[in-house]
């Protein structure tokens, strides 16, 4: 059973997970328990064989492999850890180093090793464009189920949470300065300068209007599950001493837009702006 | 007396204002008194005469144009407006509409007439590069003083404060995102992942690490003037109601980095890094 892995769970990058290992011939299980028929359709095309329920997933695996909402993570590792999971845990989640130790003593303390992972990079369609960054003692053991196929593996030296530490700053600034573009996009209408900003870019900061509409188009629809990550993110800026304020507007940014998880198209930047001067602030993060 | 601008004062930017002005035959005089002989220096190969005092300035200006870091614009407003200044005040300061209000009230209370503005741009050396932003009822007599030469003069048909607001919602990512990077930086310094970090951009997002270099190159020297700067921006989007964050910590950064205003050269990222996380959280804007 070593080199079976139990995926939790193939979502959009989950499943392109998965059918990397596959393609490295490594047995892959998951469980259809609760989860919807979108998951169901993505995980039978990556080949993905369903073993039901959750523990029969610890039963099955040698290497379990958690990609979830950040929010989801130490839940997750929690539900693993309650059916004395001994195997290797994975965490490849967008979680702060912090974060990522809990989520290693919860594990270990049920008897399982863990590595720390980060994916950077969209889901894993075609080769050169992800990568799933893993750090800890086990870390080569599961890069191996990766070595062929368009998801590369790259072990990091560095130290414990190293895979989420370099996640977390490569995100700062791919999501956090999307958001700030956003921002500044609803202020610049609130403003009722938006065209003269517009007008100012194309002279000067040419990418700029088309970087801050493709920030609307990319992200309003997944920022339902983007504030989580940014305030993964701030945690991690807190805990170094360092402002935390960048991703905890940002975090505020994205709530707002959150109500976009299930258009059928994407909103215009109009649209977006007048979504979020709408918005209240949440208790957790005021406007102020 | 009507055509001629009163400048305060020739910094850096202010001096090759009131040098594009001279190329329009515009008188420009400026008051020496209290100034150090570096800005003496510029304001005599800008060709602007010296009255000595700032009352010398009003009683001999029709055009008073504010030139100055952004937490010294309302004083300098109260100051002119107490020797009551009666003719066109332009503050053309990167401030936030509603510091442009209170700098409005002050010097209509006094009989001048408010021309809000905002410069866009480097000092204007040579053209194309730096716009002069002007909103109000005098703009277009402003804009006329500039008719030729390297600063161009822009009026924007926006509500009144469309000068500051278009002035805080582009420096919102110039000078936002640059903090970012620095604050990524540090963070990924601090979490042992800067290599991979640059690394994992170098692969994906080719141009941050030039740009992160360049972030603290061009702005560590800088940002003891930043930092107000990034309070008016922050204050901007929470009159909007909108998150301010962002600018709260990058005006955090510039804060860090302060100590570098009189270093002959620019410090390395490595040791603007270690000065950030060295640096105490200021009383109002704490790092968690």
């Amino acid at each position: 059973m070593a080199h079976t892995i139990g995926l939790l769970h193939p979502g959009e990058m989950g499943a392109t997970v998965g059918a990397a290992a596959r393609l490295n011939e490594v047995p892959v299980v998951w469980a259809s328990d609760g989860r919807g028929p979108q998951t169901r359709g993505r995980a039978e095309a990556a080949g993905l064989a369903d073993v039901g329920s959750l523990p029969a997933v610890v039963e099955h695996s040698g290497i379990i492999l958690s990609v979830c909402p950040p929010h989801a993570a130490t839940e997750l590792a929690r539900t693993v850890a309650e059916q004395r999971f001994s195997g290797v845990y994975v965490d490849a989640n967008a979680v702060s180093p912090a974060t990522s130790r809990d989520v290693r003593q919860i594990v270990e303390a049920a008897g399982a090793r863990f590595v720390d992972g980060g994916i950077i990079g969209p889901p894993a369609l075609k080769p050169g464009t992800t990568r799933l960054y893993l750090s800890g003692v086990e870390a080569a053991r599961v890069a191996a189920c990766f070595r062929h196929g368009p998801l590369e593996a790259c072990v990091l030296d560095g130290p414990p949470g190293a895979a989420s530490a370099l996640k977390m700053t490569y995100a700062a600034y791919t999501k956090g300065s999307a958001a700030l573009l956003i921002a500044i996009r609803t202020l610049a209408m609130h403003e009722g300068v938006d065209a003269a900003l517009l007008h100012e870019w194309d002279l000067s900061q040419a990418e700029l209007p088309g970087r801050s509409a493709g920030a609307v188009r990319s992200n309003a629809r997944k920022a339902w599950r983007f504030s989580g990550e940014m305030e993964e993110i701030a945690d991690t800026f807190a805990a170094a001493g360092l402002p935390d304020g960048f991703h905890r507007a940002a975090a505020e940014v994205y709530r707002r837009l959150s109500g976009y998880k299930d258009a059928t198209s994407p909103p215009s930047v109009e649209d977006a702006a007048r979504q979020i001067l709408a918005g209240t602030a949440s208790d957790k993060n005021s406007a102020s």
